[in-house]
């Protein structure tokens, strides 16, 4: 994804000199046709594997598994963080600490939307420690879903996350891997 | 939007008598084709309009705003509720209640997202008492933004939140009107 890096090197900024900030790319705004085109690879790289719903977790996730769950014709299901007075009470319900919030956080998601047939793609936009997915894997686990497997856009690829992920088994497709963050520089792992 | 309708009517469903819960079709899964109708209704509606960025609210906001935003050939901005580690500090912020969380909550949006150049199309899933679309109006004035109409996929037409903004010469198209909801029946003003 030779385009996303592009973006990145153009418009991600560095904060405190580790934080990659992707505001003006994935996190606040968003140009839809190189998140179509995000969803069109995944979609590729998932075609022959019989998905039947694609997971995210909101709300940067939201773009990128819709395209997904777009370009593969299927249902997209976003993980909420928070209770809500519309939110159903028979939720799979998992804690998780975030990576740049800072805090925990609560993932639910409605019992009504997973079931045990269901063979599912999990997408995000950014990977660090894998907290939030590791989250949603267990929420799978308990509908008894099959997990087909992780999209991400930018894999850290110098944090745990991804590397822990694969080494369980999960296979884990990035589009870009960020091999260092360093002041203002980012740099790619090819 | 006579598949929307019918998607409310079969999936649709009502808490309490009166809160409609929209979870199945646009608050916490999605069907990205009928999705992608919705935006391309919406980019009909506003192709001559020089819409320059769809703005919309995380997170039942996103999927609609992102297909209009990619029919439209425009960015997409969602406002964010909350103050995160690498939300940048120069944003503009608005504070308002959530009709359906019962708590209030901040919208902010970038500095940098909005220009007094950009003619804006504010996108959102259902309208109520209208009070989060009215922080993103604030926001836009702020920016000194054009605001060239609000796209709303269900309008609680029962609600004051709509005829409120029309009378005070907004533009507010809606897919749905939603005339009333009365125990587990939706009617629809068509």
């Amino acid at each position: 994804m030779d385009r996303l890096k592009e973006a990145i090197r153009r418009q991600g900024t560095v904060q405190s000199g580790k934080v990659l900030q992707l505001d003006a790319i994935l996190n606040h705004q968003v140009d839809p046709e190189l998140i179509m085109e995000m969803g069109e690879e995944f979609a590729r790289l998932y075609r022959e594997s019989g998905v039947t719903k694609v997971v995210t977790i909101e709300s940067s996730g939201i773009p990128i598994g819709f395209a997904a769950a777009y370009k593969l014709g299927v249902p997209m299901v976003f993980a909420r963080r928070k209770k809500t007075l519309t939110t159903d009470n028979d939720s799979y319900c998992e804690r998780v600490p975030s990576f740049t919030k800072g805090i925990v956080t609560d993932l639910m998601i409605s019992k009504k939307l997973l079931s045990s047939k269901d063979r599912v793609l999990i997408i995000d936009d950014i990977i660090a420690n894998g907290d939030a997915v590791r989250g949603v894997i267990r929420i799978l686990e308990q509908a008894g879903c099959t997990l087909v497997g992780l999209g991400i856009a930018v894999e850290k690829a110098f944090e745990k996350g991804a590397p822990a992920l694969r080494e369980a088994g999960v296979r884990l497709d990035s589009l870009v891997r960020v091999a260092s963050v360093d002041g203002s520089e980012v740099r790619f792992t090819d």
